[in-house]
């Protein structure tokens, strides 16, 4: 746990101001910009209006959590997870309102993260999921492993649920609707994912992409002149695909943002792309994914074959030896990889960067398994585990 | 630290026996080849001498640790590492001897793993090291840090210091004599390498390389026909520069000999080489390579760049996240990575494997920063430790 919230804020507006020079104003939105006169439309939280010229714009308005247009969504005690803030405003709430039955509404990395921290702080948690298993950017025979770790912490799945509605008391929430059940709830988490605070480029006339995200190109240009957009109201481009896909994760907003920043202070980045990948922590359990699942490979048609299996994080014999699943999809015509994900204890997600490395490479199976990976027995099997995947892989193939 | 030695093996005689019908023999030592014929002479430890045929021969004779020619070399007391029976010798004249004074003469992996171990058993543990740091195989500025290490543990280094002989009382080691001091020693440990045996197979006419390891092709045969070579006896080509290099690790051992038996059999499978990647640990200090370091690439006259960065293996603020320190070479005109090295705490190691991927696929140092490798905070910055070291060497390119 860590002790402190502000030990979780890289940079304070000081060390803009400080540090880097920059005139950083806090508690002033941006309502509106006039790309052909180059201003932006300002408003203060004291009401006041102002107009800033500028000779390159950067958009960077993250992105919100996705809240269901049911009634009473606004309604106490029902919260979106997404800035620094809203994770204090759930704490407060917890301290102030003691509640005792939590619903989780959705089981993507946030939802899963808020289960297990309420889950730690002693509340009876529920989850609600609409597919199969939990973790959807995982294929369901991974998943569950994932749905298993939940269930071991103690927190009740709803699988293949859909959340229809809340009710509430006195303006507080009360219940939980699905299409199968009514759940009393104190507390509501909503992790169904998010969406780009793109409104106002949009307004401005600029051009969106998947997901409503704004459209920019290898050096986070958007469609109109000056105006560059980088984070989580951005779209990204899949590396596999070479389609527009939209990925909010710190890591691909944190290189957008240097990619952009470069490019628009009169340097030469690229951004070329992500590869799905992403990593979690859920209690002992480490969850990681990079490339295509399978319903992503159906979704363009590619003749995929799977193989997945078990084994041990480090050698059999080693103190603190764990299991790890992996699972690898590769291209039956070419044996070339198309993604992979793990589910195991410790040390097994980061091996998915060979993966996604792999995957960069246009690797195969085969050349996955000629790799000269580490071995000691602190650290692995003497064949890796995502080696020993790609040899029961080729037998699919 | 694993109870039963027992657990370390991973087949008895009685596995191949019964799971794969093979006739093993042991006590049995091939004293000659006949290739002409195609048929081994054995001598049993009973003193038996035999003769068997064969069609496919697998030379499979592993390596022993090499032992310096200067008089007393085998006083009792004086022990090389390579079989788990070698191990067994160690323990036994421990617990029989109970030694004070331990010095280790070499600085390697195995040299390190046992002044581990002996300070662990309460011993005064000294390491002569010929290098100017401990772990040859990396450089000297990151060989450091596991000079440290050790001595953090308590292990006391003599560095840059030749060791030239043994003294013995009673035909027992009494002292370790370097080219600058006398070291009284009850025990030491020998871990100055390992050579190939490979005096059967020479016997036999069979072609040798690099270190007098035996010569083999990418399907692991030697230069004689229907006979073949896998595992610490056999040689290895380096990936990156394409010539012979031998490699006493179990991770390629384990290969060739996957290789050798399927194509004997056969089957065809190729070995494609080494990246020159390893791992080890030392105490809570992870130690990892790959490709070639700068001595390797002085010899081969390439024209290099490096970077070293040090940052921590987690998000900062996160529970245990430790320091890792990265240092990456590439070659100056066309950016394209040419190894890496690091020291670290937990997590730190495995990172390797990705650079060992990136340099199969001959990746650029820009190449490397533009991979989606996973970020969370319980297992890393957002940029990876890899990816801050490739953006800290491009600006070396």
């Amino acid at each position: 746990m860590v002790d402190n919230y502000e030990d979780l804020v890289a940079r304070s507006p000081e060390t803009f101001r400080g540090e880097y020079a920059i005139d950083v104003r806090i508690h002033h939105e941006v309502t509106g910009i006039d790309a052909v006169n180059q201003r932006v439309s300002i408003k203060t939280d004291e009401g006041r209006e102002l107009s800033e010229p500028y000779d390159h714009l950067l958009i960077a308005t993250g992105a919100r959590p996705i809240c269901p247009k049911v009634p009473n969504a606004d309604a106490e005690g029902i919260f979106g997870l997404s800035t620094l803030a809203s994770g204090l405003r759930v704490q407060e709430f917890i301290e102030r309102n003691k509640p005792r039955r939590a619903v989780v509404v959705g089981g993507g990395y946030i939802g899963l993260e808020m289960a297990e921290a309420l889950v730690r702080r002693g509340l009876d948690v529920s989850l609600v999921q609409r597919g199969q298993e939990v973790m959807g950017t995982l294929d369901s025979d991974m998943g569950q492993l994932v749905s298993k770790a939940l269930r071991d912490i103690g927190v009740t799945l709803y699988l293949s649920e859909e959340f229809t509605a809340f009710e509430t008391k006195d303006g507080k929430v009360s219940e939980v609707t699905t299409d199968q059940r009514s759940l009393p709830a104190d507390i509501v988490i909503l992790g169904i994912g998010v969406t780009p605070n793109s409104e106002l480029a949009a307004g401005a006339g600029i051009e969106l992409a998947a997901k409503n995200a704004i459209k920019v190109d290898d050096q986070m240009r958007t469609s109109t002149t000056n105006i560059w957009a980088a984070g989580d109201c951005a779209a990204s481009v899949h590396r596999l695909t070479g389609q527009p896909i939209y990925i909010a994760l710190g890591t691909v907003a944190n290189k957008q943002g240097l990619v952009a920043g470069t490019n628009l202070a009169g340097g030469d980045l690229r951004f070329p792309g992500v590869m799905g990948t992403a990593v979690s922590k859920i209690c002992q359990v480490e969850v990681a994914r990079t490339g295509l699942q399978e319903k992503e490979l159906q979704e363009i048609g590619s003749e995929y074959a799977t193989a997945i299996i078990k084994t041990k994080t480090r050698a059999g014999y080693y103190p603190g030896s764990g299991s790890i699943s992996v699972k690898l999809l590769g291209e039956v015509a070419s044996g070339r990889l198309l993604g992979a994900q793990i589910v195991g204890m410790e040390g097994a997600a980061k091996r998915v960067d060979v993966i996604a490395t792999a995957l960069t490479a246009g690797m195969t199976a085969q050349d996955l398994i000629d790799l000269d990976l580490s071995y000691a027995p602190p650290f692995s099997p003497v064949w890796d585990p995502v080696q020993i995947a790609a040899r029961q892989l080729i037998k699919q193939l």
